[in-house]
């Protein structure tokens, strides 16, 4: 199949300029003002007049399941909230719908492709992993599907802080059974010219050991599989850090030899000018969530500091229980705005222009595919985003980008192409019944008022001894 | 007219409950389980199923002219961007669009009432403070008008620092104009009866004198009006007080007397603690606009002090060229989770409940109309948002409060009523033609790349010394 877009405003380095583009196959084949009409084969053409058409953006950190919780845990930090989270038991029909549902939520907020840290559920892993590979193919998203694995149980993740080491004898999976499960899935599904890619993808310090990472190390260098990991998200985590390693997270991880030009890395809050060197110095990726790091109240990465050494960073919705949503241009706007808090010179602020590149070319570059995608370039996939500029939301005519990202554009997608396949039209997902995907999700929930895990319950007083919080009366607790 | 709305969920004090609420003329006649439809007069029932009925928010700051600049100025401090802002002439036709278009996105995003901190137009004052009337009245929506007021030229809001004092020479209005301006705009508008409403509005302490805001004070008081103003929204604000008063600018505001329970104040950023004590003794309200003063990088509103002193907050969109939206759900979204990063423990941070309450009934306290409008309560008006639960954006069905505040709600508000008028149907504002309104601001408008005005150039240099930033060669100068 073949497309013609017309008279499509793109930016061009000071200003904005209006083309045709033409796409052959998976890729971007010609751009030019009055390109000609291939009248002997398939082409449809499109009518981008008063449209905006950029490269799609990478929704680059997520975890789909959490659809199925968003809206319902309280305000909390993240070591409660995630007891809140694991209180939960899925279904891998659940976990379809809710990879459907991320992925839609993604192509209509202006993405092409997502990162999944999909949690696989206990007992069920291989299914977890081809429920979402299903969805993902027919929606056609480009998925990059990073199963979340870990060989530490829950409670390695807080520091001991001179409790017993009692946390550490409950069941965890095997470091061997974990990795079995990524070379299976990478064998089964790891397709990245049919846009589906396996990522290895421990969770992060917190909870794997040595040997998983490298173990990890092992699977991306034989597959030349990019890598994933949270990163130091919270303070805890900084705290378990030097208790685990007697020093930095990410000294630990460079020497270890995870970090490098296919490794990106989820949130990023708690480096020092030490650790951003050395993201910088391995060309690592920095992924930032800001309203992840906002409702989870983590703290604010120091994105001004990452540009300013020269670290690529790119933006995630992080899953929807801790958003609550998956709309990638909200992730980009208070991803952007958010830093001007932290430097008074606004000469170093991030511009409208900027926030986009680090979504598009960011993304890629962050899956080691800037030769690939990520750019309005001759040769490269057609992975594209058309905005309608004249949705109210982006009204009146200014400065179209300035529009998108600064403003809150409201059903603002109207076509989107992965690949060079188109997958949306006219503002709607034409690959799957999206009416019907609705229907699916709200026959299998139903409304209630907040949440409370007995896991939170039972861990709440040692995570306010570790915070140095004071201690409450049962009747004050949470809920 | 009468309405009946059949089935609608309401919160209840920890859940939720099923009810049937019967609008009667402007009031809440009832609440209660199966209500009669009463046979003998119009009655048009409303289908309440799968959805949740909620006192409509208050959009307590805008400026509503802003519009026309959105998206358009790049991300700079609030003294440099009002260079750009003030650089653009409207007409009061443009006024009249633009707060058209203020009031529907306002609308569409759960808010019933507006507070439009409007800018009148140099020479044209009353005419554009006409033009928002005649706007608000055809929508609809319940407006406060706050004509925003100064008799102090632009070049006084910065500290003098040691320059000359020839930046005070420019023209400015007299006190005597503004405040005729203001007393004109009572006489002929002032109907709170009827949904409009006029404020006393001096923009704030960096432009206005004393007697300025005494005769605001005697305005207010004789015609009962509340009063508005910004209030510490930036550093140099603070600065320019400590030189201006020799002190705290809320000390000097509660001496001149235009503190008080029908005082509303935008932004509060800069306020230390013994300031936060005057507002909560005074009864004041802060309107909290977390989307500019992230935008513009002002710094975080220390809401979570506000509300343990008992302070009363509510939230405000501000002008679309400082945020560049009207999107509430946004506003009160951002608005709380932002403040999670100020406070460790996590007892302290607004639960979505918290945030539904003080941007509905937090905001009629601001405006002295607590008895009046802000929740569901028989005999209140009806001013109410009704939000559709089976759009995608808040699926699957978990909290319907938390999905409203922590999700992204996207076209999510199914029927609005405004003084027990309905003006929002389906999803669509059915008071004007919308369509028409957009083909209007779409023909008024071009795009353009950016901005940057003459006095910003002017300007920045000063700008830089006073915030102690380094000086800039010209090549560098923002743009």
């Amino acid at each position: 199949m073949s497309y013609l877009i017309q008279n499509a405003l793109i930016p061009t380095e000071q200003g904005y300029e209006t083309v045709d583009v033409q796409i052959e196959a998976d890729r971007i084949a010609a751009i030019g003002s009055e390109l000609p009409i291939n009248k002997g084969q398939p082409n449809t053409v499109i009518d981008a007049q008063n449209k905006l058409l950029l490269p799609g953006f990478v929704n680059a950190h997520t975890h789909s399941s959490e659809m199925w919780q968003r809206g319902l845990i309280p305000p909390l930090p993240l070591e409660l909230w995630l007891t809140d989270l694991y209180d939960f038991a899925l279904t891998p029909e659940q976990v379809y719908l809710s990879a459907l549902g991320t992925a839609v939520e993604t192509l209509l907020t202006g993405g092409t492709s997502v990162v999944d840290h999909l949690v696989p559920i206990p007992g069920r892993e291989a299914e977890t992993i081809a429920a979402a590979v299903r969805a993902y193919r027919e929606v056609g998203i480009r998925a990059f599907l990073a199963p979340l694995i870990q060989d530490e149980p829950f409670a390695a993740g807080l520091p001991q802080r001179g409790t017993s080491g009692t946390a550490f004898k409950t069941d965890a999976p095997t470091t061997e059974a974990v990795l079995a499960l990524v070379q299976d899935a990478i064998e089964q599904f790891h397709q990245p010219d049919d846009r589906i890619s396996i990522l290895v993808a421990p969770t992060g310090i917190q909870l794997c050991s040595d040997v998983l990472f490298e173990g990890c190390i092992e699977l991306s260098d034989r597959h030349n599989l990019c890598r994933h990991a949270h990163l130091l998200e919270t303070k805890v985590q900084k705290m378990l850090a030097q208790e685990k390693y007697g020093g930095s997270a990410v000294t630990h991880l460079k020497q270890l030899g995870y970090l490098g030009p296919r490794t990106s890395l989820a949130h990023c809050v708690w480096l020092n000018e030490a650790d951003i060197e050395i993201l910088a110095t391995t060309q690592s990726t920095v992924v930032h969530n800001p309203l992840s790091n906002l409702r989870l109240g983590s703290g604010i990465a120091p994105l001004l500091k990452y540009r300013k050494a020269g670290v690529n960073v790119t933006f995630g919705c992080d899953g929807s229980a801790s958003n609550d949503s998956q709309d990638l241009l909200e992730a980009i706007k208070i991803g952007s705005i958010l830093h001007n808090l932290t430097d008074s010179d606004y000469n170093a602020w991030i511009t409208p222009r900027e926030a986009i590149e680090m979504a598009s070319l960011g993304g890629a570059r962050g899956l080691n595919a800037a030769d690939q995608f990520g750019s309005l370039t001759v040769g490269k996939k057609a992975d594209l985003a058309l905005y309608d500029l004249t949705n109210f939301s982006l009204l009146p005519c200014t400065d179209p980008i300035g529009l998108l990202v600064l403003g809150r554009p409201a059903q603002a997608v109207h076509s989107v192409w992965v690949d060079g396949q188109q997958i949306v039209s006219a503002g709607q997902v034409t690959s799957i019944d999206v009416s019907q995907l609705k229907q699916e999700i709200f026959e299998r929930s139903q409304w209630r008022a907040g949440y409370s895990s007995l896991t939170r319950v039972a861990l709440e007083a040692r995570y306010r001894e570790i915070m140095g919080l004071s201690p409450i009366s049962p009747d004050q607790q949470s809920s």
